[in-house]
């Protein structure tokens, strides 16, 4: 692991998830750059001294050198750091698991894309949403015809946590990275989870949009990036969509929420209610399909309790490091992808995120144009 | 009544939204444009006879000059029909009450607007979702202060019924009026509903937007009106919107929503449940305001029965119908416009609408540009 | 029209329900035994002087002899007085629609049904709940064995108005009539509401139990009624129920909630949504059945706007008195009994809610011992 | 682990819960009684061979022998069995963590709960429900005053899985255990998830009822122990409660419901939202707390990732697996029970839910009487 330490919500996340499955140990890690918080970060998790690096480079050579090096590495650095620490590891053989977004820049994200082929190595990148089973499920109906051709799809991730007002929240912001160029890139909102949104578009409805027009903003003057984001799409078969991402919006926890609505039916998915998928035939009665009860390969691979016994987030991740294990696995076997792993995130998704964020700020600086879109077969 | 004949649905809605809180007796129409069908009608309803009309410029004469003649007038016809109709009432000095949108032209409704002040006749347009006493209470929120400053307005109204496929209905769809210019004016859903969200969400934010961006869309190739209608929203105070509407929405019945978020709590209004509102505190948990037990004027001014016994959209339709009876008697009887009915649509509200859909048209045909739009001070 | 005046809940929701569907005029009342208060309330209602009483038993008798009578009577009294007034109309020959409970006893109850019976008069009883469209969606579905053998039946009704603490309250509880045995009757919460949910069950599951077990409960100590009653049910074919009902329910507004459980699907219906019912088969996926969408000759006749436009409780009220109307004026003109109105709750739904509070108490009264419960073909 | 082997659901699922906030290394097993099978199973979740055990009394010896034996034993067997296994683990030294119900008989779990506090070993028990955040600070609020005095007490748990009809379910139903009393015990859905409900209602009123009336059923033939049982309950405060379980609810997937009123508010629970409370004020607006949301040590205490992203059941579980590790650590280094640990389920809860089963059958014999039960100070 890359990052992570001192308490940092998301590296908790990830142990968690990779420990849920029994699929991995996390022996090593380079969480932090000082090299006396890296080892005192590694040693409370059980990791073997020799094994707490302060630099990832040296990480990344030590494994790899050693008979039982680590097999992945899961980065949680900030996002600039991603491409730098993603290529050191791939270039060592090591398969990477990386938050999201990919990184700052399209450019690196295809370079990447490139090594991580090149090398035949895994790539997976948590876009978490996409391990719930109803998600899957969701994805799994539209590409059977189950809702006829996709007219309409929107999504919108909101959040409040950037609305709080007053001066200790003010420092906050000042002080986060979510709000410097240089660390997490040029967009705020937008990369942090309005990616998240347009991979879940894509993921469930199949398809890419290849016309967007933006507007950015950001409610508080001394922020430097976006806040908020809306997207307006097209499709390449007429289709249309809205993209509404928020993290001033009051009252909202996590409310990633998506609805795509074909010609014969329409589906209705809530991140805070993982459990069901909302199905509504043209005309006829919502219906209520729930993980475990819902027939569905797709559905059925990623539970493991029965329906009524909630699944959530956590499960969720651990799902995209299950995948990630069964497709390492495959390729140190010199075996083909498992198909059972083709929805799990990979760089390509990150590339489409850089894509759709370069998309979004040039249709924004040119006063919210429609902008071309090229996302190729994603 | 004008219009409604032949077991119209928008016509038996007006009369039994008069009927219910007894303001009204309903005694004369001109329910068809066809003598025998009008006679028939109005027979069918218990009009006498000689008050069956088959012209409504007869009617407004006759009923005007009968010492029993009709308070007001009920406009219940294709949009085309609005403002004749309201002109030759008005001009009769007979008050009306109009179906909306106004018309089909911002001109028409400055007129009529004009007219209406100038005989001093009640002039109320049914954007009947305002009639909902958790709506006046959402609007006497915000009013208040109780939400902070408004940031964000996400307003949007669905129906599928426009998304049935097969030769049925696109015969149906033919023949309708809202698919014909000449009647239904220059935009078809945007018009439709799109006018009522529009006219919700400057109802509850108390703003109107200075600036929007639209996309028009038909999905169905024989169609010459939109059947879809997305927006961007900018407000003179830095907040920002969306409004979407469409016919096309696969699965949806009357689905308009509302979200208003301000710098202290959101509020959410979803018509299909329509006694209840939701307030969310910043960082909060939301709260389940309900009609009958939440305390405030405007909502117990429109509400009958106790909390936990539901009241829907025909009480709404009464609401503004008794609204504007409260008004009618006052200026019958010289006095000052009762505060009491602030809250009911007037010709400004039907003025408004149409300069919404002018500046819809505007941005849409400019490839979705920033089009200004000024509404004053509805 | 038999008690209601000076603003009573209940007398204005009988008002608005006969004229909702215009099948009504009401014009004469016995508002109040006090003959000012009875001429103030009358006239309020823009009654001629002379058709407002002070007596019933005078009004029945006028009007029964005017040539323009009543030909139908509400009667909105306290319970005691439902079985002498309806008696004295009946006996005039005048239809009677009734507040619930019948009465305050089973044999008052039975004179009544025969004495109705025998003048071929119609005796409505206002079970309101029965005629919402969505309830008689349900009873028709059972009916039609789309949910199996019935299995299980659980039924609540729960509201909080008398859980109020505070010397206000006390004193309002002291003085009101329902804590007030010699006009409410033997039970107190049982019979205002536990009637009310009693003959749901049996109106929709179709089937009326043959065995109970209760318990009583005040919770109050200064009330000699109870507030408070829950009841076991058994079933001719096995079949296994609950009743509960409370006013002491914190929180509670009108919450009257049913759920039936057959072998192959279960229904749950929710007063206080009443435009939706859930389907649910067994080992599968809920279904929300919507007013105005779902099929079914029984909700469309209760059904007067479109799906998405909600109705409430004003309109069930008003289906009572619309299937009434029919029913009246098929027997005026010497027609059966209109099989469309088979779903109106009459004298015998009456008597059998009489029944179950006997059963109740008598349970109760032993200790909550297995108690026979008679009700027949209802 | 003993028990749990050949995919079992529930031995899966506690695997998960040791696994997931990494208190646990989970290496040896009596996993099945055939030696075969439990080398296989073990060797299969990566167990040395030499801790794969055919015989838990061979296990526990050998590992309480073992200088890196286990500290405790995860109980996953058939009701009957928990008793005798318990007792050679707890014999042995080693800290038990056991599925519910405690055993088959009350006086089995007396003389375990003796021999745990004999030994000084944590006995834990999975009633898991009580590790969700939502029902700890339900609990919190409770004894905080909160809502006031406790009057009302509602739980119901419903499942449909015994409902399901066919010969391939029939055969289930023959060999499943659950319907065997020599290894399900005396009760069937009772003891299955009754007792779940029943904890449910003490953990989170904080009383225990005095007395009971209860019904056992079972609507298959076939079945010879209840698949259905409601249940009256009164407590020495003067409140009154219902419980209703049932495997035969169809449509129902793992329905654990509950319900409390008191003076001042109410509050609600659904198992199957888990991240959500409700709680309504008398007389007022229900609110929807959050897990990671509310403020509350003890939900403080149980959550793991920020509110909106939503935990379930296997973190519900995990949290007892972790309650348990803080208290073995406690004892282990001599030190006493910490106080933040005082919601895990012991033993003695398990006595509790065996004096419950006894007053229902009990009561059930009896025709249905009012029966005593003495639980004591849980």
């Amino acid at each position: 692991m890359v990052g992570g330490g001192d308490g940092a919500f998301i590296g908790a996340v990830h142990r968690i998830a990779a420990r849920l499955d029994d699929c991995y140990e996390v022996v090593a890690g380079a969480l932090s750059g000082n090299p006396e918080r890296a080892l005192a970060s590694g040693t409370a998790l059980r990791f073997d001294p020799s094994r707490c690096y302060a630099d990832y480079r040296e990480m990344a050579r030590a494994e790899s050198a050693r008979p039982d090096g680590i097999d992945a590495v899961a980065i949680v650095t900030p996002n600039h750091l991603h491409a730098p620490v993603a290529t050191a590891f791939l270039e060592a053989g090591i398969h990477v698991i990386c938050d999201k977004p990919l990184g700052i820049a399209t450019a690196e994200g295809e370079a990447l894309a490139a090594l991580a082929r090149d090398r035949n190595r895994v790539f997976a990148l948590t876009h978490t949403y996409s391990g719930y089973p109803m998600v899957r499920h969701a994805r799994e109906l539209v590409a059977s015809g189950a809702i006829g051709d996709v007219r309409l799809v929107h999504v919108e991730y909101a959040q409040d946590w950037m609305a709080e007002a007053g001066p200790q929240s003010a420092e906050f912001q000042r002080t986060n990275w979510h709000n410097d160029p240089e660390r997490a890139g040029p967009t705020g909102c937008t990369s942090d989870i309005g990616t998240h949104a347009f991979h879940l578009a894509g993921f469930i409805s199949g398809m890419q949009p290849n016309e967007l027009l933006a507007e950015l903003h950001s409610f508080t003057p001394d922020r430097v990036l976006d806040d908020h984001v809306q997207v307006m799409l097209r499709y390449p078969n007429g289709a249309r969509g809205m993209l509404w991402s928020s993290q001033m919006a009051t009252g909202c926890e996590n409310a990633l929420k998506l609805r795509v609505f074909g010609t014969k039916a329409s589906l209705a998915f809530d991140q805070e209610n993982p459990n069901e998928l909302w199905l509504t035939p043209q005309g006829g009665s919502a219906q209520r399909l729930t993980r475990g009860r819902v027939r569905g390969a797709a559905a059925e691979r990623a539970t493991r309790v029965p329906s009524g016994h909630p699944e959530g987030y956590l499960e969720a991740f651990a799902q995209l490091y299950r995948d990630a294990a069964a497709r390492i696995h495959a390729i140190e076997a010199g075996l083909p992808v498992p198909a059972e792993t083709a929805d799990l995130p990979t760089v390509d998704d990150g590339v489409a995120g850089m894509k759709f964020i370069d998309a979004v700020l040039a249709s924004d600086r040119a006063g919210s144009r429609w902008t071309a879109l090229d996302i190729g077969s994603v």
